[in-house]
């Protein structure tokens, strides 16, 4: 029997990060978890770091995933907010990374591209998309679809990854490393 | 007897980012450590992040200190570099409220006011200063002393710590709360 692949997707955000996990089995994909990280607005920034990096340590210690993917975000007109979204998304990657966990990204268009066949889909189009493909009852936040698209990216552009699990990969550093 | 404070400075950068760690007695500043760690740079995020939260995560762990401060970064006129200086500067503030410790940020401003007198200072003006006041024997690097200068801001504003400490103070998530 084949053990199923877990991917924790992480859509990072300076007020609200999503994460959605799902297992691959072959080409078969079922939802597991999905939720929203929401950083106290007012709070400094060691304290919004603190609350994202021990929420994500948190999902990687129940949900045990066995490889990561998130979103590149994008360059923000406004350069404070950029540095913002920087210093989440770098909290976030540093917690995967703490929990061993290789890292891939993908761009919101390759996202788009992998869950709704476009790249200029609606937030509505990829939340409905990632319903149908899941085969959910209910429909998750807006943050935590994307963060299950994101997961579903990795899993339709790494199906065999199983295989490559099987003959000998070890990770070290965010990386995939033969033994 | 009184135990001296243990102050970690860091000075984030996207390639290089330089620590300092000096020990506060009273008013008496005393030089215990200092160091860069160079990211690679073609290396993948990832790899850049992992190897920046790895290193601090280490020298928490050999010079255990009670406190860190940490320079705010300013923002570049290039939208990517910000995007990538915010996502280290996040992995380092991850990595010290991981290892517990609370987390004091100063600007650029405020760290060459305190160690020149004066917030138009040069680089070397500050490297300068951070070896006659911590009485080094040799000149450390710019990212290092960059460091030892924020660490020696925070000893300056705050000789009083000690006290509070005794008084009661703990950690969490990167801020002093009381008992």
């Amino acid at each position: 029997m084949t053990t199923p692949i877990r991917i924790l997707g992480i859509d990072p955000g300076s007020r609200v990060t999503g994460f959605g996990v799902i297992d691959l089995l072959g080409r078969q994909q079922t939802y597991v978890a999905s939720g929203c990280i929401k950083t106290p607005p007012k709070a400094v920034l060691s304290e919004r770091i603190a609350v994202l990096f021990e929420h994500i340590t948190e999902v990687i210690h129940t949900y045990q995933p066995t490889v990561s993917a998130i979103e590149q975000v994008f360059v923000n007109v406004n350069p404070a907010a950029t540095l913002m979204l920087g210093q989440a998304r770098g909290a976030c990657v540093a917690a995967l990374v703490h929990g061993k966990l290789p890292v891939h990204e993908y761009t919101a268009l390759q996202v788009k591209q992998a869950v709704v066949g476009q790249g200029k889909a609606a937030k509505e189009q990829v939340q409905h998309m990632v319903v149908q493909m899941l085969r959910l009852n209910g429909t998750p936040s807006t943050d935590a679809a994307d963060a299950l698209a994101v997961a579903i990216t990795h899993a339709l552009r790494n199906h065999n990854l199983a295989a490559q699990i099987q003959q000998g990969l070890s990770v070290k550093r965010g990386r995939f490393t033969t033994r």
